[in-house]
């Protein structure tokens, strides 16, 4: 990949960006703010920027006239990168620019981990659930008339070591006429036992030689979304990933309205055939994005959380809801995954992740087991963002857990114009310090529609740092600027007017959409100091942080630490995991190691219910100030507010 | 029950009954023979005795005259023993009475062997494979909010020391609802691992304490007949028992030709249904007559032969029919029991009794397996007489077997007037030396329809020792009685007149039928010599016989020594074993030892095909004479014979 350097000036900033990237973009990577209200469509016109050395594709408009053009003005929004640049940022006056340098608050996104088969095998933790072996049998004689299923173990105890084995009926079904078409060459698919002591299960037989194809299946059970992949157990690659809607939502947006849904009458058969539906969608995407027959799919591996898990299983989850919140079960059984009403071949089991308890589940053991942090060392801090809000801090000595209701604030639910991170959602912003102007960047470039996760967080801590937001999350009421007004007694902040708008209206920020983000953060940093201070530990004691979720790698992790969402730990020790549970799934496809060490790693993970935790409620009430009523907890940020107040004391 | 002695004269022969037997019976258990034709209905009036001590009850008849009567005679068959009696046989000539007294074969029957659970106790052999255990449990609270699973799993290992344990799906969909409405007071069904190292299944779950309520089910499934019985876990007690006619039948008599008809499209799916509707109609039967509720039933147990085991479960039978006679598998999975079709709960599951190969199958490792023959020390032949006969020899050391197809003359096949054990049926029979009148008992005392397995061995016998029937199954045509005629090219003898019979014509027996008798004996015991010289063994080694079958246990052991059906051995060496499939699916059901040890036990039963094992048709050729061509291998019966020439040379 071609990458340029561009140097913005009078700022001084230099930043590198791929060819083709937006000037816009750059900038924002360089921590230079440029106004931009319409997200990178070129409608607004303000993002004007002069472009001094190097030549630019694009960023010609009617908003800029001929005279500008010659001058070398362009849109920084519509000129994409094609070499070296040097760019200048018009600016009002010299301390404007002084204050932008100043000011620009560190960005950082987390490194993805991601953990693949070859990092496996060199750890000695290959040990594929499911094998298939090739075998060439001697024809039958009246000499030797041994029943069929006999011959086979014959030759897999005498040719390839195998003991201790057992075949399931529908292989037994199968066994007599296909030996002899296949004049007793066959492929038979092994599944491992988790235990060393359990016995090798003969799951499939097939004519001829198709050890080169074996292939499983792996699906995250999200409350709002389903994601499954398909995967290659010969080399452990995805061949094919899709995701859809659980098609529960229509009977419900969260856990707590399905459940109280399943308890109606009929209510768990119609809920358990809905997502059963939706696997099934993804299933047959899958498989046929891959080119792989179901019959070469050797097994499916589901991870959930517990309510999702019981709705799937069928399992009534009346008392998940219900104090004191009992789930049915921790670990299930392997279950025919045809027996479910799943589209696939009838040797298939599903696998389910176990749980800890009714609201940290099977989800969340799959990340955990999925990232490693129960096999190594370092003190882990791991959090699943979203609206249940999962936290888990441990190594491979001990593990302790919570789940802690964050509210939809982070998926852009409960936020006025929030929106999920698709087409028009800001999910970068800047600001102007000194006239307040916006700059927003929005996915697809096109007009904003509305907000994301990640665009809020950066959004809020921003105005924070520049002081357009208070502590106490309330727009400072004496800045000098239109953009900041009152609308039935809420305070909000403009960040397009509806000209520039992907929609018919302004997009708006208000003090309620801050005031949900602070309670959404609250609560997870409070379950973070809650959990930490019953194991006698502070956040000092962190090695590091692994972020799961759909809330994004793409978050800016100095911005989450602005807010309070994360402590103040330096960047480089966080990593994202991305769908920690599809992750884990995937895992345990892969390496039966995962299965045989789930239970010794639930029988260390501790619960906490926060419900019975009274320090929990102390702890959320201090986290609900930007970053946290005691902002000693985060120093640099402290530092840098410190810094702040010397060049504009007046704020 | 009070016993009656009977003195019967001239023959000085004493015999003891039970009170309310009948004369007849009570002289042909004596060996006294009286003529009588009818079958015990008083209808031929030919049973003419004179009681001249005691009294019977009935015995008088309008054949007989006032002044008969007065002189004490009774007709035999009409008259019930109530007190000890001295009874007279009228005979022509002192001759006949000393050769009566000279010839009287022995009679004797086999004890019946029975193991019971007391028995099981003693020697250590009781391992129950399903246990119920009540539990009172702690009710949930928000500092114990385990899963529920986990709660019983914690107060069974603490409390009962249970561990490894792993819970069916059914119960855990069952669980949350069924643990609250029972206030935590609960009674779960475990089955418990064949191996050591296996896991206990929590397999049901029933509110309040039912551990008084345990039962399993015991089937064998025969070509002919399904037999079914419910066993009270608790005591070992068979609470009912019923058996139905397989409606397999219609599709063919025997196993070849329901394989034929399997090979059909459809075929299979239609003989698996039928055999299971037969099931289900023995299953209602004996619920209803045990007054067991089907969710207290724990447990199936299923023995069979190769071919009734692969329809049964749905496997393709068609290998077991063409050389080189390869049966699907030997062992089978367990199965749920529904997913067969059975009317079972879906916590159920169907343990099929393994096989040794296409014509030795699990009936008789059942039968093998629940005589003890496998565990002692003990050289048994085992024998399982039917259509299909199979052999076993051997003790704890070792075990071979075979399968002969013995035709079904033993089930009343193939015999002209051949019936099955049913009311008319020719039961005991025995024959005057001197007018070859015969003297024929049916079940039920009424007019003989024909002649069942155990008649036609008697019969045979009988009228071989007699001289009636050469070695070579011919009638002599030299003998003085119009019951010996020819039948369109067919010798015969009427063993009832049509106006005496229970049908319209004469009841006869054909050299036909004699020739049938002679090869399916034949197939038998040159199937025990051939076997017996594989292990370098003969008759004299073996330590006792085991009979197993449909086939009765009143047959007489000494007519079938007479016939060479069963080679010359002290008849207190031979047991009956009656059902053995049953009696080995019951034990099954009782304790784990059975299908602990039945893994071991097949792989010491060496099978032997005679098809491969050329010394079994010179046998055959050998054992095609009454009792065989070398007499001497029957040293008893040759000094019968040799006495009966000494009494009358002319013969």
């Amino acid at each position: 990949m071609t990458e340029y350097k561009i140097q913005f000036v009078p700022h001084e900033k230099e930043v590198t960006v791929a060819s083709g990237e937006t000037l816009i973009r750059g900038a924002m990577a360089a921590g230079v703010h440029i106004n931009a209200s319409c997200g990178g469509e070129g409608v607004c016109g303000k993002c004007r920027v002069i472009v001094e050395t190097g030549k630019v594709d694009g960023g010609i408009s009617e908003k800029l006239s001929r005279e500008d053009i010659d001058k070398g003005y362009r849109l920084a929004c519509l000129s994409r990168v094609r070499n070296d640049l040097v760019v200048r940022i018009p600016v009002e006056s010299a301390v404007d620019a002084g204050v932008l340098n100043q000011v620009a608050i560190p960005r950082k996104t987390a490194r993805i981990k991601e953990r693949n088969l070859e990092e496996l095998k060199e750890k000695g933790l290959f040990v594929p659930p499911v094998e298939k072996i090739y075998l060439d049998l001697p024809a039958p004689s009246l000499e030797n008339n041994i029943a069929d299923v006999t011959r086979i173990v014959h030759a897999l105890r005498n040719d390839h070591g195998e003991h201790r084995l057992e075949f399931d009926m529908t292989v037994i079904r199968k066994l007599p006429d296909l030996l002899r078409e296949a004049d007793f060459k066959v492929t038979v698919t092994i599944a491992r036992p988790v235990r060393d002591e359990g016995k090798s299960r003969i799951i499939n037989i097939e004519a001829g030689d198709t050890t080169a194809r074996n292939f499983a299946v792996a699906v995250d059970i999200g409350t709002t979304t389903v994601y499954g992949q398909m995967i290659d157990l010969a080399t452990g690659q995805v061949m094919a990933q899709y995701g859809d809607f659980n098609s529960q939502i229509s009977y419900g947006e969260d856990v707590i309205s399905r459940i109280v849904f399943a308890e109606k009458p009929g209510g768990l058969e119609i809920l358990h055939q809905k997502v059963v539906e939706t696997i099934n969608q993804v299933l047959e995407k899958i498989i046929k994005k891959s080119k792989v027959e179901p019959d070469e799919i050797s097994s499916i591996t589901l991870a959930a959380n517990t309510t999702m898990t019981q709705l799937f299983l069928k399992v009534n989850p009346r008392y998940i809801r219900r104090a004191p919140y009992v789930p049915a079960a921790v670990l299930y059984p392997p279950v025919a995954a045809a027996s479910l009403g799943l589209n696939l071949p009838s040797h298939v089991t599903a696998l389910v992740f176990p749980q800890v308890s009714s609201y940290v589940g099977g989800d969340i053991v799959a990340g955990v087991m999925g990232s490693g942090m129960a096999h190594e060392d370092a003190l882990t801090l791991y959090m699943d963002i979203g609206t249940n809000a999962e936290i888990v801090i441990g190594n491979k000595d001990w593990l302790v857990c919570a789940a802690c209701s964050a509210g939809p604030a982070f998926e852009g639910g409960g936020i006025k114009m929030g929106m999920r991170a698709a087409k028009g959602a800001i999910e970068d912003f800047s600001i102007d310090p000194v006239t307040y102007e916006p700059m927003n960047i929005t996915i697809g470039n096109v007009r904003p529609r509305g907000i994301c996760g990640s665009g809020l967080i950066t959004m809020i801590a921003t105005m924070f740092e520049m002081g357009v937001i208070s502590n106490n999350g309330k727009f400072n009421r004496d800045l000098n600027t239109p953009r900041i007004r009152e609308v039935e007694g809420v305070y909000e902040y403009v960040l397009a007017w509806k000209d520039v708008s992907g929609t018919d209206r302004d997009i708006v920020l208000t003090e309620i959409d801050i005031d949900n983000l602070i309670r959404a953060k609250g609560a997870m940093y409070s379950g973070c100091m809650t959990l930490l201070k019953e194991v006698g530990l502070t956040i000092h004691a962190l090695d590091r942080i692994i972020l799961a979720g759909g809330f994004g790698s793409s978050v800016d992790l100095e911005k989450c630490m602005v807010i309070g969402l994360l402590p103040e730990i330096d960047t480089d020790k966080v990593t994202f995991l991305g769908n920690g549970s599809l992750l884990g799934a995937r895992m345990s496809s892969l390496t039966n190691r995962i299965r045989s060490d789930v239970g010794n790693t639930l029988s260390r993970m501790t619960n906490f219910e926060f419900s019975e935790t009274p320090s929990y409620m102390d702890n959320y009430i201090a986290a609900l100030f930007l970053p946290h009523t005691d902002l000693n907890l985060f120093p640099k940020l402290k530092r840098r507010l410190d810094e702040r107040k010397k060049i504009r004391p007046c704020c």
